[in-house]
């Protein structure tokens, strides 16, 4: 059984920051997505990758996840980049996208009775043809980036209008909504039919609005920050995880879900691809949440 | 009876906006540090004017704050600035320091006793001079900026020594302790002696670390930013005015103070000088505190 379809690349990143260097390690929106995701509900993975995609990956993921929605076609989707000290925005490399243009996701019988589903930063055609797939969605959360909004805009706009909570970073927002003003630029994303949106800043944290409120979740402070690579796709695994765990979609559940992700996301940022993630623990988790908790009171 | 003594410069800015521009407003760190704190206490203010300096702007002053402090000599000190669509990061486009040159500040006999002092951005060898005019300071909270990081960093770290909150900006955090961390600057801040720094972050709020604790205050998301000239200064004297009048320096009171400040601050940015603080009312300021608050609870 799968709890939450997570859609989203599966690849291999090569990141540079200055704190370190890595090659060739696991990467990609539905990785970092189901791994966050799985602290709190199964998810399923709807993905691709190429049959270089080296098998010791795969077994890394299948601990936490369901694969079957997963292809094996081609040459895996590679991704490089580089942080400078400003660690909030990464400079793209390289992208080879390989096998990830053939993709036509078809999910797997036992994915599409899912209520809860995480369409991550994908081609918003393949996120609409996840979605026609599902049987009664309860919670669809999804996200995308600025490539979308400059290329496929009225399709991501389709997209929008079927989610229930569209994340997006504070950079895209104002892409999208042509307004540099991020309480204005909700509202607009609002009107089109969402019931909540999430704008992430990175470090600074997030805002998540619903038609009614506004709730101002802090990021955590580190003291180590490695590699931030995947925090924004390990947020919305995390925070659409705990909704189905929960099984409550009230505002206020909403906003215990945005702090749980933003510890998570936290933790992410801690080390290099998923290592961090890997050995995190629940109370670890329990003891961020807490500490962030602590941090609001006045 | 003055209750904070308020440092810092009293000048004419011109400042434009995406939305809009404006001439020769009145500006300056002590300005916006002073009115601010008035919503709370009576500050005396320590500057030095020109004798081209409007009268009609001392008399907006006058109704809020003590001005004895205020020296009056050769020509005014003036700014000019420029903000673009990231409205966090004025472009300086002229500074004019006049009169500011040939500052020596005596402190009037009714300041001496103040218990509370906000030393404003500006030269750390006046600050160092106002300080020990002052008998017996309960709380000395000071703000600085890079200029005087990058040419005066012996006496600046002298100041610091000796103030109890150090107010810096993000950047300003960074380039003084060397590193991007702002956990780690804190810690290096905090081990010069101060009790609490506080590190602001423009709209995305500040952070206020103490020795055994960190509390995080987001800002407060704005629909209308016409000028954020001011905020910083703004935040750094309704800080101070608001634990002057409380007269509670723990730890929690001044996450409180911090709120309040932030929510002052916020208000500056929706027009132009100081427009706004004069109209702004106590039931305005609560109002908002509340929305604060409520932004926060999960």
């Amino acid at each position: 059984m799968v709890d939450v379809v997570v859609l989203g690349t599966v690849g291999l990143d090569s990141v540079e920051t200055p704190f370190g260097k890595v090659e060739n390690t696991l990467g990609g929106s539905a990785t970092f997505a189901a791994y966050a995701c799985s602290f709190f509900a199964k998810p399923g993975v709807v993905s691709i990758v190429g049959e270089d995609f080296p098998k010791h990956h795969l077994s890394t993921l299948e601990k936490k996840m369901n694969l079957d929605g997963v292809e094996r076609h081609g040459k895996t989707f590679r991704w490089s980049g580089l942080y400078e000290f400003d660690m909030n925005e990464a400079k793209t490399l390289t992208t080879e996208l390989n096998c990830l243009t053939e993709f036509d996701p078809v999910l797997p019988l036992e994915y599409r009775s899912a209520k809860f589903a995480f369409l991550g930063n994908t081609d918003p055609e393949i996120q609409l043809k996840v979605f026609s797939q599902l049987r009664c969605p309860e919670l669809v959360v999804m996200d995308t980036m600025n490539l979308w909004i400059t290329h496929k805009k009225e399709k991501l706009l389709e997209m929008i209008k079927k989610t229930n909570v569209l994340l997006l970073n504070d950079g895209e927002a104002r892409q999208l909504f042509e307004t540099v003003n991020l309480v204005k630029a909700a509202g607009k994303a609002l009107s089109l039919g969402p019931t909540a949106v999430i704008i992430k800043k990175g470090e600074h944290g997030s805002l998540l609005f619903t038609r009614n409120s506004h709730f101002s979740a802090c990021g955590y402070p580190l003291e180590v920050v490695k590699d931030p690579t995947g925090c924004g796709d390990v947020f919305g695994g995390a925070f659409t995880g705990y909704l189905a765990k929960t099984m409550d979609l009230s505002e206020k559940n909403m906003r215990k879900a945005v702090v749980y992700a933003s510890a998570i996301a936290s933790f992410n940022a801690e080390d290099f691809s998923l290592r961090r993630l890997q050995e995190l623990t629940h109370p670890e988790i329990e003891k961020r949440f807490e500490q962030m908790k602590q941090m609001r009171e006045f």
